[in-house]
C-alpha cells in the first residue's frame, strides 16, 4: 500500500525540520498515539522503531533469563543475550500448527525474569486470543516475571482494540506492550515504534534513554498517519481480499502449504514440493521477486518461506512464477 | 547556516524511501564517510545519532567506573549511570580557563574502565592538541581503559584532520572515536553520528545492536553531505567571521567575559554582570532569542550561558538585546 499520503505531503511540507533537534519529549506524537490506542500520553515510550525499545527494555531492566517462543522475531533472544541474559526456548510446533503451549509457556515462566510474546506472531502470523494473553499475564505476574507483548502487527486485525493489552499495560507493573508505527502504515525506512506501560515503568525508561533517540521526520509523520481512519479502512479492505487470493494461490500449488495468518504475511511450508526454502529464494531473486527463506528461524530448517501480501499485481507474479517451477504451466 | 542544499534536494527526490527499511550495513553512507575521515568502511559505526552510540557503548563494554571530565556533555555521565557504571568526574576549573589537567585525569585513568572527553569541549569550545590527546591515550592504553574521544564539533575546526585520533582509533584497540554529522551539517532533526574503531571492535557491537537503528533519510543524507566540500568550506569562513563579530560584542559588554572557543559556540562567564543565568535565559526567550543556561553543568552554576553562533543577522540581534539589557544603549 505504501505510506499514506497525507504523511508523505506532511513530510514534503516539512523537510526544513530536520536542522531542529526532535522534541525529546515526543509530546505531540504522544498525544496523537495515547487518542488511537485508548491510553494516556503518559502510558507512551517513544522508540526509534519497535526493535530499539526491545534492546532498550533488555539492557535496562537487566534478565537474567528471558523465555522467548521459537520461530518467532529474531531480536528478542538477540537483545536479550546482547544484555547478558540467557534464552529460554518455547518452541512452536509444526504439527500443533505452531499453536503457542500455553502449559510449558507458563511453567517456563517459573524460570525467567522476563518473557516476550509477538502477536499476531511473526513468522507465523498466529494470534492468541485475549483470554488467552489475559490469562498468561495473570501467571506472569503472579511470578513477578517483565512480560512484554509485541503487537507490532495487530493493527493489520480489524478489531485489534478487543484483542490488544495496551490498555491493561497502561495500569500495570511489569507489563509492556509493544507496538509498530512502520508495519501497517508502511513507513519501515523513517523508524518508529512505542511501548505502553504505567507511567512509573516509562518515566524509569525515559530517565535512561538517549533523549534524542527518535529523528523529527518521524515524529510528524507519525503524529498524522495515526489519525488517518481512511487509509486504516482501506488496508484492512486490501488485506482481506488479497490475503484470500494470495492464500489460495499458494494452496493451488503442488507440495505448497500455506499457513492462515492474522498478519500481512503468509508462511508457506514447501517441505513435500521437492525444493529447499534457500534455492527458491536464490531462484525468484534472479527474477527479482524476494520471498523471505526461513531456514534461519530456530524450527523452520530449510522447508519454509515467508510471503509478503502485496498489491494483486505482484501477488499475481508471485504466483505465475511459483506455478511455473512447480507445474510448468 | 542550515542543511546542505544537496541533502534537502537528495530528501525531496527520496521521500518514497521511508517505505522501505535502511541498509542495516549502512554500506553506502560507510564508504563516503570512510573516504572524509581517511579510514576503512569497516572502521566505522553508523548510530542514530552520536549520543546513540555513548548509550550502546556503555550499555555493552560495562564499565564498573567511567572517568569524565566536568563540565561536559551530560550524556557521557547519564549514560554511564543508566548503565550501572560509578562516574569519576575530573573538574576542569574556570581559574585554569577550563583547562584539563592532565596528570591529574591521567592518575584517575587508573580507577576508570571507561574514560571520556569531547574535543572541542562542549560547553568550553577547549581544543586538546593532538600531543597533548596522543599522551593521554597512550597513558589509558597502558591501564587497559577503554578511552572514548567524542569529535562531535571538530568539523568546525578548519584543520581537524591534523587533530582528529580518528585514524589513530582505527588501528588500535580501547581507542573509540565519535564523530557527529548533525552538528557541522546541521541535521540534528535526521540524527546520524559515527564511532571509529578497530574492525574487531566495530564488529562486536554491531552484533549487539539494532539492526536498523539508523532511518534511511539519515543514510542518504549523509552520504551526500560528506561529499559537499563547498559547503565545508563556507562553513569555516562564515564561522571564522561571526564567532569574531560575536565574540568581541559579548566582550563589549560589562560583566560578560566570553571564553575562547573552537567550536560553534561560545561560552560566557557573567558572573560580575549581576545577573543570574537562569535570569537572562528566561528574559531573552521572552524575546524570541534562545540561549543556553549552563546552571546545570557541574561547575557552572547559575554564572554561565552558551551562545551559539548564528548568522549576522541573529547575531546582531542578540548582541542588540543584550546591549540593550545592561548598558541601556
Amino acid at each position: 500500500m505504501g505510506p499514506p499520503a497525507c504523511v508523505l505531503q506532511t513530510l514534503a511540507k516539512n523537510l526544513e525540520a530536520v536542522r531542529r533537534y526532535p522534541d525529546p519529549s515526543n509530546l505531540e506524537l504522544k498525544r496523537s498515539l495515547a487518542d488511537y490506542l485508548g491510553v494516556e500520553p503518559d502510558n507512551l515510550l517513544i522508540g526509534n522503531g519497535a526493535t530499539e525499545i526491545i534492546y532498550s527494555l533488555c539492557f535496562l531492566l537487566r534478565p537474567r533469563s528471558v523465555l522467548v517462543p521459537q520461530p518467532t522475531f529474531s531480536e528478542y533472544a538477540r537483545a536479550a543475550e546482547a544484555a547478558g541474559a540467557q534464552v529460554l526456548s518455547c518452541p512452536l510446533l509444526p504439527t500443533q500448527g505452531f499453536r503457542l503451549d500455553i502449559d510449558a509457556y507458563c511453567r517456563l515462566l517459573e524460570q525467567a525474569d522476563m518473557a516476550f510474546l509477538c502477536n499476531p506472531n511473526n513468522p507465523t502470523g498466529n494470534l492468541l486470543s485475549y483470554a488467552t494473553l489475559y490469562h498468561i499475564w495473570q501467571e506472569s505476574r503472579r511470578r513477578g516475571v517483565w512480560l512484554i507483548v509485541d503487537e507490532s502487527f495487530i493493527d493489520f486485525v480489524e478489531n485489534w482494540p478487543e484483542l490488544s493489552l495496551a490498555r491493561v499495560a497502561a495500569g500495570e507493573e511489569k507489563l509492556i506492550v509493544l507496538r509498530s508505527l512502520t508495519k501497517f502504515f508502511a513507513l519501515p525506512g523513517l523508524r518508529l515504534g512505542a511501548g505502553i506501560a504505567a507511567p512509573r515503568v516509562i518515566k524509569y525508561v525515559e530517565a535512561r534513554c538517549d533523549p534524542w533517540r527518535v529523528n523529527i521526520l518521524a515524529q510528524l509523520a507519525g503524529a498524522v498517519a495515526l489519525k488517518d481512519k481512511e487509509f486504516q479502512a482501506r488496508t484492512w479492505k486490501w488485506l482481506k481480499a488479497e490475503k484470500a487470493y494470495l492464500f489460495e494461490g499458494l494452496a493451488s500449488l503442488p507440495g505448497f502449504y500455506p499457513h492462515s495468518s492474522e498478519a500481512n504475511f503468509i508462511l508457506v511450508d514447501m517441505s513435500l514440493s521437492g525444493w529447499g526454502s534457500a534455492e527458491l529464494t536464490e531462484t525468484l531473486a534472479r527474477q527479482k521477486v524476494l520471498v523471505r527463506d526461513c531456514s534461519n528461524f530456530p524450527g523452520l530448517k530449510g522447508e519454509y518461506v515467508r510471503v509478503a501480501v502485496k498489491e494483486r499485481e505482484a501477488n499475481a507474479v508471485l504466483l505465475k512464477l511459483l506455478r511455473k517451477l512447480f507445474t510448468g504451466e
